[in-house]
């Protein structure tokens, strides 16, 4: 995982609980480097640690500003977030292209910011005006405040998501072998000959349709070898039952529902 | 926006504060099913709506269940989520593919949940059984524990992103009318006159590349017929300043530097 991210630089943060969460956040997804604007407290208040659930390197490295050009002076690209519609000419980036775009120019070797303003008024106008692009939230219109350690975290998820190359969907197989095709045959062909014996398959012309949907759904269930092993063993336990009616008969006609 | 979306399933939350920004993070993404699997302490518990900071129709609306299988039986289609890998054969999704086969399933009419375990443990082995797949989500792994809330807010987010028409990037023009192409050569061409009466332009060589440079930033800046308008009165101050060496000059030579 690349050391480097875009900057959070929090605007006038209010309360301690939130800049300590927006650590964690920021920290969960490989963030580590926090700008505050005039905070109303320290990022070390006591708050703010026992918020941060760990992230304490965080906060002991974030940097204090007086004001917002000294936090961004070093950045080349600065984006401002807000869940509310500005009006305002600037461009709009979904929190996911901005993103694209951040980690090419820090690719590039240059520094990229968010700005996120403080909790109940958001950044004013004059903040905005900072930043090359806008970064409104997805969010429901009839319920748009998110919390400010929540809208980092959107940020920072978008960040690791873009770094993951984890594919879309895998089965995680852990020290579990897939069955090769012999194995699921097997299992199969065993399976077959015990339905035969009790009469499951006896009918003739749904015999085929029948076999086929029972190997679809072994199939669709990509079975482990050892799972396979453990069928065996099911099957083996059903077809010796005591009780059944039929005790695994070698010597009885097989299917004899089709003398019928 | 859909009103229906997959339900938000917490097995055994402990504390009052993350169910409530749980569901203050729901209703941010259009989420409102929530349901409660043994928790600690009551949905509409008055720690839970302080932290909701105005969801309380999702607290209100809250179902709570003794027990796991209770709480998805009307589902068809059930994510355990975990920040940490399990050793467990079971489907793997990113958080967007599993919101994308949901949505899928969801505009089926079938129902869908998420799983979230509680704070310090996660899900037991047991729990995630019962899920269909298991989505990961992409943490720094090294300092991997999600908030309660905020993981609910990842799948929120999902939620959200995919139901936002929103473009990549647009420029919002609010009120503002961009500038057509008569207005901006209008500016260019009043500039390049001031800019060769006071003799910037005034080598020949490189005229036409700075008559081009400007052009190309200004058009670059999409300027808004306001905007164009703003121009030609700073030019206006500019070349009718008292203290200028020459005031707007009209019987002056264009461009005397040519002359040398």
């Amino acid at each position: 995982m690349s050391t480097r991210g875009p900057a959070i630089v929090l605007v006038r943060p209010q309360l301690a609980e939130n800049i300590g969460m927006a650590a964690r956040a920021m920290l969960n997804c490989g963030l580590t480097d926090l700008r505050l604007v005039s905070p109303r407290v320290e990022p070390t208040d006591e708050r703010a640690r026992r918020s941060c659930s760990g992230a304490d390197t965080v906060l002991e490295q974030a940097r204090v500003f007086d004001d917002l050009g000294a936090a961004i002076a070093d950045l080349t690209r600065v984006y401002a977030t807000c869940p509310r519609d500005r009006d305002m000419v600037k461009p709009y980036f979904a929190p996911r292209e901005a993103i694209r775009v951040a980690a090419e120019t820090i690719d590039a070797g240059r520094g990229v910011g968010f700005l996120f303003g403080p909790e109940r008024t958001g950044l004013e106008n004059d903040e905005i005006t900072l930043a090359d692009a806008i970064v409104p939230f997805p969010v429901n219109p009839e319920f748009s405040s998110l919390n400010l350690a929540q809208a980092v975290l959107v940020v920072g998820y978008e960040w690791i998501s873009r770094q993951s190359d984890a594919p879309a969907r895998h089965l995680r197989l852990g020290k579990a072998e897939p069955a090769n095709k012999g194995e699921i045959e097997g299992l199969l062909k065993r399976l077959e000959a015990a339905l035969d014996d009790c009469g499951f398959l006896r009918n003739e012309q749904m015999r085929p349709t029948m076999v086929r949907n029972i190997r679809a759904f072994l199939l669709r269930a990509r079975p482990m070898a050892h799972e396979i092993r453990t069928a065996h063993g099911m099957l083996s336990g059903l077809i010796d039952r005591p009780h059944g009616p039929e005790r695994a008969g070698k010597s009885k006609p097989r299917n004899p529902a089709r003398e019928d």
